[in-house]
């Protein structure tokens, strides 16, 4: 299982280091995992809850070896945290030739710098919007050919017979487009599997996901994305676009591309991690705006998932790009459609035009609206917990690329022939209107000028069917088409996300949602046939649709703002912020987010927004990580190499102390530096020896630190000699010499306060003679977490 | 002019000290002010630009004491930082108590406390929607009995002849209304003038501004406004509710009224400045929401303006209590409307609806809208410039409350005057359509069945003004009533904003800005007769009212979401994002914003929301507070009453320190205590040989001290006899064991980020032996800022 852990999770091929091979199993699971990196000394592998009034100290190891001796209670994953992957360099590194080069910079240079920063925004939404522009092109001309050459061949079929010609045409059409997503996905980026919002979460909230934002990625997000939605898989082409927005930012905002190995000499001051994460998030608030034409609520959503960093002008900023990205992406859509000037293509999702009048709601339907919320809620935490075994059931039998292509072939196949027999079976037939030209109607077997109802949801994109739904006049559905719709799309839906194809879930639960809600519309009109309020089924398709999504993936004020821009209108904001809220309570009673689901499974260490109420009784001193490898400011060059190599420990931050020269006493801390820097330095080999033989040596600048940004090479790649072994590394020019600190007495709130705050990556723990005895990293923050009995710890792990 | 500004100060009459009478001048201006707070050793009061490459710490009284000389060099007062506003504590006081308590509180007792952070911010929501609907009731009512009477009146005589009885009539009934409101203001409550917002924005920022959020003030508030708007003035009732909100939110949060020595026991645990800071923000986002309808605009301006504490479940609780608030002011006056379940009037104001079909606009137009955006924020800057030397004025001439009351009747007469003439010399007489029945129009010499259109503008609130120059139809004015009647207003908004009376800059702005809009709409028209694009010039009032009060206000995120908010169209996102971006850059080149230019009037110590660009040469040594006062872990009772009796220092926070037995060793830094700590402590004389002699003595609890929250008595009131000065207080249990503390090398953004971050109000600033070498404090940090000449820096002052 270890294997197949390390198989299915987001850095799979990422993996930097080239330890282990393809088939190497790791430590995981059967085996507890040796604490190899700096771990507290005070019990941290095991669960705490229990212990909450013993001495930490003492006993424990005796009593908990009995658990750790029984090999059946494999830890699941969600049990482990993943010391894979490593925190942002949030806090800029304020060392001595940073603070010279700020010092140095006039105004103007500032200005300048600020205006750069507006032109990277505007470029991030131009780009952003562009892709969307393709997508959405790409997917309408490709679904459009799919389903026409099918629809032609099922009403050549009708009637002669042999329409299981018909399905076999569509279900090997659907095949072939997913398999080419599949392949792309499984085989070359695995990382641009799914939405990508749970890897854009994770890196905003200061997780380095390995790969997640690099052009390859964008490649297969884009292409694999396009051939899921051409392939009729249950899935959207939103959450991509978000992921989609982040690579253009991260890459936009270097200007270069590593891979590509460009270098446009352009933006270098923003080529570190504080500045790159502010433009993902820009990047990934443009994706949402492109997706539903939200522009605010992709603002909204940035700050949701990663403000350690709210500031006015960045948000300004954001919101800038998110404006620009729809924007762009309205004027070329509008310009293909043929209605320059229009700009009524806002998102690529477009929900249709609500007008107030013929769908205002009254206040007393609002305990209605709850009730929808509550069952939205209880709907979507089957989902998760539906998704989770499957996932679970994914990370243990279906981790080899191929299989996992084959899966998707399945699911493929099997989505053609369930919707197919859906229709078949179906015997809802509604006149045909003008509202359908733009779609798709089989006529099958229903009368001449007639329709199949049930192939509007099925024989179509699902972004068409969810605005039929919304839209489409009162009766166009009979209930028991829209009850099967519901059961049927629920559990397609649920089966196809975890593939290893590039999809949202959000269009499908929308989709989900929409139905059941319609269904709910109609059924109150059936009750009280004469009160013109239930006249509309959309209202309720909408709040339907809301209230599914909400109990999926429990976003909350985001969401509503999406969700409102997305209809255009301002007036469905309270029930949909009801119906939101509701959804969430419920569901989070059962089980948690979709995405927070499958960032636990894959171990990641991510810091919510405050750390769990009951920690109050834990102290820094609990929580750190030590002995702590430290450094002196003049340093062997031997020592560093050999602490740099050694493989079992991999830290990436070293405080910096001095010796008082009476050597009784102990050292006092004096900086803070990284294991980048230090590549760097041996690298250009910044040894004091050096430096006085070859005098006109150039002197190392910021640029060098900033060309090696991001891909440090390994110290592996780094030759040093014997010789050069022995020479000394003066860090003092090149360290923070100003780390925060805390005391050791400071309560576990008050230290995820500080380093969630200001988004740091390394805290380090003093005594009161500002001795470094401990250095607390996200990992000793993330461990602890609120169960259900409880406090809990999650146990560290290599994988 | 130093008792000047005093009097006209915001927290005037809530100086709580109670040292300086009416009328007792006080240092300031002509006096340069001792720098009697803890100063830095480094040539605090004088502006540093020029000295940045010399040694801060030599040579510089010589060179400035010909400056201090000279007494005509009056510093302005936006050069000074005022001495008498308070940070507010955002960060938690960490002590043994408090731990002991955190640690005893179950899972349970925290659910139950976020439990209650809801109902809190539900009746927050349900108690502003309230005062908003009766704010608007009332002035609908006593406005609408105004224009009708004086509509008749004026009938009666526009025949006969003798309209001057009207105009006189006019005149006095609005003198009436501003009379009341205005003694209410100067006499009662001075600091509920004006909007209100600058307050709420200080607040937000961390400043503690005297009395802001007392129950008294809301009730003249309110009042206030409702005269105000009555009374004919060129003001809105919005700004006001923001103001209203916040004390509704720091009323209902603390369970209890201190005014009204009421104490229901409710919300004990919310005693306190980190909460009630938090729930302050929940009121004045429901604040917006209830004056535009802006549930969302209401989370964001809540963020924008005080961002410290941006979190996940807060912000959520805002927007329910945002979401709250709307639905209570549209539920309560559907009802009174008499059109119950309609749900039509979520705001105070109402933009009426904007059809996307009529008033599209076409991407061509942008340009167009850019320079618009360009004009408002010239005009903006104008209005502030002006404003802003009227204040000046007002500060140095118009200081006495029955000055500023016969001011405010002089504008309201001047503005019933200037109202009369230009309707009376107005000759635009328009056909009278079915969309005035709710107005009062004015027939006066126009022909039957017409009214003069000039007095659809004048004759009118200013609400309905806007609207009626959003939706009338084309050609309801004509060019000429709308150049007149900017230029008018204009002046009048701008004399109007700084009064006496509690009035908003909103809807003024809007109205300019509408109405100047129009005017460019009808000026568009008349160029191309022929394109039907221009035909509605309600589209360029709405584009002139967002450019004309972004260029005023220069809010940027939040403005944006409230005008589509209150459109309640969200088409218009982009155009209206563009021309506020434009207005604020163009706006900013010349003057600040109008509420930062009244906050930097009040010398308020407000923190950006970063240091300014170019200060990285300074560090904590050269920004703290030196030397400090400290106290021992065991101090002396007759010590710390000395200390806290000083009152030319008037510390607030104060590091206890640890004196290692072997004395030549200095002393390290162990704790914090606040001087309300300390006075509670010294009520209760928590002194070590009592606790000895009374066993049984109760131990000191945290009730003890919110109990005593916010109105800590002053130390004057303390009585400690000549023995209990010899006794030992032991602080060891009440002081905060882990304040946060930055090395002395630390570089001002990297200070001003942490304190920013954490909404501190106290940072200690140790030596790499733990030993307190200075504090910071908001002062330290607001001191600095970005002039014209690079960096500045403000001089301190006591007023």
């Amino acid at each position: 299982m270890a294997n197949i852990t390390k198989k299915v999770s987001w850095s799979s091929r990422g993996d930097d280091s080239g330890l282990t091979g393809e088939g190497t199993p790791l430590l995981n699971g059967t085996e507890i995992p040796k604490p190899s990196r700096q771990l507290s000394g005070s019990g941290s592998v095991f669960r705490i809850g229990r212990f909450s009034t013993v001495d930490l100290e003492d006993d424990i190891t005796s009593e908990e070896d009995p658990i750790r001796g029984r090999p059946k209670e494999i830890p699941h994953n969600e049990k482990l945290l993943s010391l894979k992957y490593e925190s942002l360099d949030y806090d800029n590194i304020e060392n001595q030739l940073f603070l010279e080069e700020e010092r140095r910079m006039s105004h103007m240079g500032f200005r300048c710098l600020e205006i750069s920063r507006w032109v990277i925004c505007g470029l991030i939404g131009i780009l952003t919007g562009l892709i969307a522009c393709f997508i959405d092109i790409m997917v309408e001309k490709l679904a459009g050919c799919k389903y026409q050459v099918i629809k032609e061949n099922i009403e050549k079929f009708t009637e002669v017979g042999g329409l299981s010609i018909s399905l076999i045409l569509w279900a090997v059409l659907n095949c072939a487009f997913v398999l080419v997503g599949g392949i792309m996905v499984a085989f070359f980026e695995p990382i641009a599997a799914g939405s990508g919002i749970p890897q854009i979460k994770c890196y905003l909230n200061g997780v380095k996901i390995p790969r997640v934002v690099r052009l390859k990625t964008l490649l297969v997000k884009v292409l694999g994305v396009i051939c899921s939605v051409a392939g009729g898989l249950a899935v959207g082409k939103e959450g991509p676009m978000i992921h989609s927005g982040a690579v253009v930012a991260a890459g936009v905002s270097q200007g270069r591309s590593t891979s590509l190995k460009r270098d446009f000499k352009m933006f270098e001051y923003f080529r570190r991690d504080t500045e790159k994460r502010d433009f993902v998030s820009a990047g990934a608030a443009a994706g949402v705006s492109a997706a539903f034409g939200a522009p605010v609520g992709g603002v909204l959503f940035s700050l949701e998932e990663g403000a350690s960093f709210w500031n006015q002008m960045l948000t300004w900023r954001i919101f800038f790009a998110s404006m620009i990205s729809t924007f762009t992406l309205n004027f070329f859509l509008s310009i293909y459609h043929g209605k320059p000037g229009d700009l009524s293509n806002p998102g690529l999702i477009n929900f249709g035009r609500f007008e107030s009048d013929s769908v205002a709601y009254y206040y007393y339907e609002l305990p209605l609206f709850m009730c929808m919320g509550a069952l939205g809620g209880l709907l979507g935490a089957l989902f998760n917990a539906l998704n989770y075994w499957l996932t679970i059931f994914r990370i243990r039998y279906v981790h080899r690329p191929c299989l996992q292509v084959m899966e998707a072939l399945l699911v493929a196949a099997v989505t053609a022939t369930v919707s197919f027999t859906m229709i078949y079976f179906s015997n809802d037939c509604q006149p045909l209107g003008p509202e359908h030209n733009e779609e798709y109607p089989l006529q099958l077997f229903c009368a001449d000028g007639e329709y199949n109802s049930m192939a509007t949801a099925f024989f179509n994109t699902p972004e068409r069917s969810v605005r039929s739904l919304f839209h489409n006049q009162p009766g166009s559905y009979n209930p028991l088409t829209l009850g099967l719709f519901t059961l049927t799309y629920f559990f397609l839906a649920c089966w196809t996300y975890g593939l290893a194809v590039s999809a949202g879930v959000f269009i499908p639960s929308l989709l989900i949602g929409a139905a059941w809600g319609r269904l709910c519309g109609i059924l109150l009109a059936s009750f009280t046939p004469t009160n013109p309020i239930w006249a509309d089924p959309g209202k309720y398709a909408l709040i339907g649709a809301a209230a599914q999504l909400g109990g999926i993936v429990r976003m909350t004020l985001s969401l509503t703002v999406i969700m409102v821009e997305a209809t255009g209108n301002v007036t469905y904001g309270l029930p949909i912020m009801l119906v939101l809220m509701i959804a969430k309570i419920v569901g989070d009673y059962f089980e948690e987010g979709l995405y927070d689901i499958h960032i636990k499974l894959q171990s990641v260490p991510f810091l919510h927004w405050e750390a769990p109420a009951t920690s109050h009784w834990l102290t820094a001193r609990e929580v750190m990580s030590s002995p702590v490898t430290c450094f002196n400011r003049i340093e062997k060059v031997g020592t560093i190499v050999d602490v740099l190599s050694n493989t079992s420990t991999n830290h990436n931050g070293f405080p910096v102390v001095v010796q008082v020269l009476d050597s009784d006493e102990p050292a006092k801390l004096c900086g803070l530096i990284l294991r980048s820097q230090l590549i760097v330095l041996l690298k250009h080999k910044v040894f004091v020896e050096l430096a006085r033989s070859r005098l006109s040596q150039r002197k190392l600048q910021l640029k060098d630190f900033r060309d090696a940004y991001p891909r440090f090479p390994p110290i592996q790649s780094i030759h040093v000699s014997q010789d050069e072994r022995e020479c000394m590394m003066d860090l003092t020019e090149f360290m923070n010499p100003t780390p925060y600190t805390v005391p050791q007495d400071t309560s576990l709130p008050r230290v995820f306060k500080l380093f969630r705050a200001l988004g740091l990556r390394h805290l380090v723990v003093v005594d009161d003679e500002n001795r470094v005895i401990g250095l607390v990293t996200r990992k000793d923050l993330a461990r602890y977490h609120l169960g259900k009995h409880g406090l809990e710890e999650l146990q560290l792990a290599q994988t």
